[in-house]
């Protein structure tokens, strides 16, 4: 039998994005539904995430899988065969899992409050941010990717956030690129394997969305 | 060589109650090293945990691997043994990712608001933190554990917040046994495993910690 592998998303979605590139990574045939987000959600999306009601899902011959992280590892689990995202020891599967945890747990959140808010909430969002890339950018060290050699769990998790620093950068007077070079050396090293720059959307276009969501709530 | 395993713990965090449960069902030897929280932290945790500053870590010969969860997928990867954690089957494992990720996501945060907060603020983290249990109620359904016929990922997760029932119960005039009794009865039925019974404090002893952190607090 074949595997029938679809994935609900939505393209501005950093969640999202990791999930198609560890598939094309590994060389998954998918089918991409959208979602009309934020307006509604697909009666596929309700039925298939009742929990949290959240993008991406991944549909595995009929079977839901949901939260990014976990869909990266069951991901790896199934198709072992290439590019492999988590390292064979268990030791660094453990840092590896810590740092995708790391940007998860910081970055998104974080990054919210950079475009919805202003002054000193701004103010101290941006500091927190930047202190998470340089911790980041410590982990990274002389590596060519956190994966070593080449990208890995870490490198998936974290690369499509890059999609939104331009956004950051414009919502709140920023400059991601003078306070952590090496990361966005990075993050262009890795805009060179297909996967990455086919799903990260162009920058402006993050931006011209996120100027859109404000306008309907009212921020400026 | 033995195993060098070392616990930085915290009597009274369902995060430490939970890789102290996986480590003694797994029969691995530790030392636990209490820090005196939340006065101080200990050299050593800002050591091994400078990230997160938080415990538990489990330092394994020498090395640390810090936040709860990841830290029980390393027990389970290295001792494979005995007592595993996750199942085999790659579809199963991500069910019960799930719901471990879903726990760490949601009761902790609520339960501090439900012994923090007063009024709207409380009133909404109490009906918060019932859907979730109502949620992990359904999840359960009629098996005797998460894990099926025996203890597994979720119910280690899960189990170590029961101690804190009886505090968010009194603390907000709350019955959670009345609104969730099968959920209670799941947790007492965990209790009888030694590593449960012995690792979660007595509900009167976590309530008058409680207690204490609120009148430094200077909250009522």
């Amino acid at each position: 039998m074949e595997d029938k592998v679809v994935l609900l998303d939505f393209w501005a979605s950093p969640f999202g994005m990791r999930v198609k590139i560890a598939l094309e990574e590994k060389g998954i045939k998918y089918e991409c539904k959208e979602e009309n987000l934020p307006e509604e959600k697909s009666s596929l999306l309700l039925q298939f995430n009742p929990v949290h009601k959240l993008i991406p899902v991944l549909i595995h011959n009929d079977k839901p899988i949901c939260e990014s992280l976990i869909i990266l590892e069951y991901i790896d689990t199934v198709w072992k065969d290439k590019f492999p995202l988590l390292p064979s020891d268990p030791y660094q599967q453990s840092q590896a899992r810590f740092w995708a945890d790391f940007v998860e747990k910081k970055l998104y959140s974080c990054g919210k409050r950079i475009w919805m808010k202003k002054g000193e909430e701004q103010a101290a969002a941006k500091e927190q941010f930047i202190e998470s890339l340089k911790l980041l950018e410590g982990e990274l060290g002389e590596k060519a990717y956190f994966g070593g050699e080449t990208m890995g769990l870490v490198d998936v998790t974290l690369v499509p956030h890059y999609s939104w620093f331009y956004t950051y950068d414009k919502c709140s007077n920023f400059n991601i690129e003078a306070l952590c070079p090496k990361l966005v050396e990075w993050a262009r090293r890795c805009m060179q394997f297909e996967s990455v720059a086919k799903n990260l959307p162009d920058q402006q276009k993050i931006y011209d969305f996120v100027l859109e969501i404000k306008k309907k709530l009212g921020l400026k």
